[in-house]
């Protein structure tokens, strides 16, 4: 799709910018949180939660959907958005990233010139991905964004291994674009690598950013790096993309703090477990915790009928006490979980409204200062 | 509360019967099904779920919640429907039933004249309950409707012992009714036991239902005793009750043929965890398959995408395929209990709304015809 991204607005004091990204199943708003349904499902909440949330735009995985329920029969359901009756945007991943990582755990993923052999984390069965067929298996599922097949190098990693990957990865992206070329309603992401090399991070930006991608993907972060190393590879890889048009994602970020110091470098969108995730082991995102966060499962909220949040607006806590909840999580009640995935997507999403409308205002500094400080 | 009854209609093949039982948070139409939610969380399902679904009344259970959160606290909370913001009447049994049945898997519950000693199945600490504790911590509860502490005797039983069990029931009954006395909002319904000995329960229901309760529960069934036993337990019980004006609940059924041979018998309430227990296990209520359900993570599923159940409107059905839910089921993610308990509870509230309209055109006999034949 040609001019999908349109920078609306560029913040005077820092690199931060509003966007609007648009999709075959419609717009999406950057800066944007897009949070992850792995498996077609963001865990414990529905498609109409989501929407009720704010959710633009979410991220589902190749890999898992790929083994369960396979891409075949999501394609016969009509696709990931009516399998699971999202009508809003979906971007999917390469797949690399997990046959990476989950496989890297037993030692056994095998990477060859044209593609990665690798085995089931469900059945041991054998699996071979090349660049193509990551593509054929985004087609089948419908994503509105597809990104193109990488390797993300594990960390920590030697230089050379990273320059392999990296050069894998680049061969891997036009491969990606040529199998992808008479895309039509789908976008398609090449993802920048170089581990934390700062030769290696510009030349890849360089590469990457040359080719005819829909949008740029900065990978191989949040593999174990510092923070320090994150951000010091968006400060090389940043002011290369500086007069690039196009939607810039960060992949597997979310943390609050991260949040901030990637949009402020002009990062427009980020996907991220964390909100679900820390839900679900009961942490409770809020403003009033120095970390942003409370394990409502301590003792001392069993009896603290205060909302989760006195700040947010969702429906959880306009409904539910901390005490309610600790309850919940203490009798393992399935409703837990939902009530505070629910909680932490609305607290991120809402984070997100708020920096675009920062960014709208030129306050975005005084933003992250109320945040971060 | 007096008057708290009122039969609308008798329906004129059968003894079934349309009612409204008016509690302090609103009024019951009945025959109406009563979810259970038995640590203050129907599970899976929040307030506004149970709403949607129609569900008029939920069953909480003593002994759960006076183990966790502890009744001080959920009074501390105002009260179980402000701690989990549930705005329509909640009824909450005597503990009695969880005492035995899981007091008696260890063999350490001890009985005497007053009361009953027990070890909490979660941490082994001691407990005592008197039929005065237990209607203290359903008032600390909150509940709408209250039931007498009661002795439910195992299934089998030697007519010794159940009427051994039958005579504390009694005597509690009367505790029950003294510490009550002086009830304002809050309704009490006696409980009648006596096994499946006919003999006793003729006794059991004559001395209960001679009691000042606003409501006669009919215990000690759903315990292990044949359908056939059931049965003939409430042709025993239902005779002698021709003439009074309460309700009348059936403790702890659910099943659809047992649904309709209670109604057909002048049952007004019954609660059973059928429909969300069944949910959470992948099975799906359905009137297409001949016992009313089918096990969605079946294979042949996976590729299934009509709809749960083709003539029920629920939310889930609207939405979702057996091809999605079993997806869910397969890879165990948390939607899956919620959506598959969301359509049990519907299809079962709209099964009573059917009845309950049947009643009201003398088409009962018809519609059991139809459902059972």
């Amino acid at each position: 799709m040609k001019n999908c991204f349109k920078v609306l607005k560029k913040e005077r004091q820092t690199k931060a910018r509003l966007g609007k990204l648009k999709t075959f199943h419609g717009d999406i708003l950057t800066p944007s949180f897009v949070p992850v349904g792995s498996q077609a499902s963001v865990k414990s909440l529905t498609a109409q939660d989501l929407k009720e949330i704010g959710v633009q735009v979410f991220f589902a995985n190749t890999y898992h959907l790929y083994l369960r329920p396979k891409a075949e029969l999501v394609r016969e359901a009509g696709g990931l958005h009516k399998f699971m009756n999202w009508s809003g945007p979906i971007m999917t991943d390469s797949g690399g990233f997990q046959v990476f990582s989950l496989g890297r755990l037993e030692d056994k993923v095998k990477i060859d010139y044209n593609g990665v052999t690798f085995y089931s984390h469900i059945d041991g069965s054998k699996h071979y991905f090349t660049p193509k067929k990551s593509i054929e298996i985004q087609n089948k599922l419908g994503a509105d964004i597809m990104i193109a097949f990488d390797e993300c190098a594990p960390y920590p990693v030697k230089h050379d291994y990273a320059k392999l990957a990296m050069e894998r990865t680049h061969r891997w992206a036009k491969e990606s674009l040529e199998t992808a070329k008479k895309r039509n309603s789908q976008l398609l992401f090449g993802v920048i690598q170089g581990g934390i090399f700062k030769d290696l991070r510009i030349s890849s930006t360089e590469f990457i950013s040359s080719l005819p991608f829909d949008g740029l993907c900065i990978g191989g972060v949040a593999v174990g790096e510092t923070k320090k190393e994150m951000v010091s590879v968006l400060d090389w890889v940043m002011p290369v993309l500086k007069n690039d048009k196009r939607p810039i994602h960060l992949l597997g970020v979310g943390e609050i703090d991260d949040i901030f110091k990637a949009i402020e470098r002009g990062v427009d969108m980020m996907d991220c477990v964390i909100p679900t995730r820390l839900g679900r082991m009961g942490h409770v995102l809020s403003k009033e915790t120095k970390d942003f966060k409370y394990d409502i499962t301590k003792a001392k909220f069993a009896s603290d009928f205060s909302l989760l949040d006195k700040d947010c607006n969702c429906f959880v806590c306009k409904n539910y006490s901390r005490a309610y909840l600790n309850h919940l999580f203490r009798t393992k009640e399935l409703l837990a979980y939902r009530l505070a995935s629910y909680h932490n997507l609305f607290f991120i999403e809402s984070l997100f409204a708020k920096i675009r409308e920062a960014i709208k205002k030129d306050k975005f500094k005084d933003l992250k200062k109320e945040w971060l400080d």
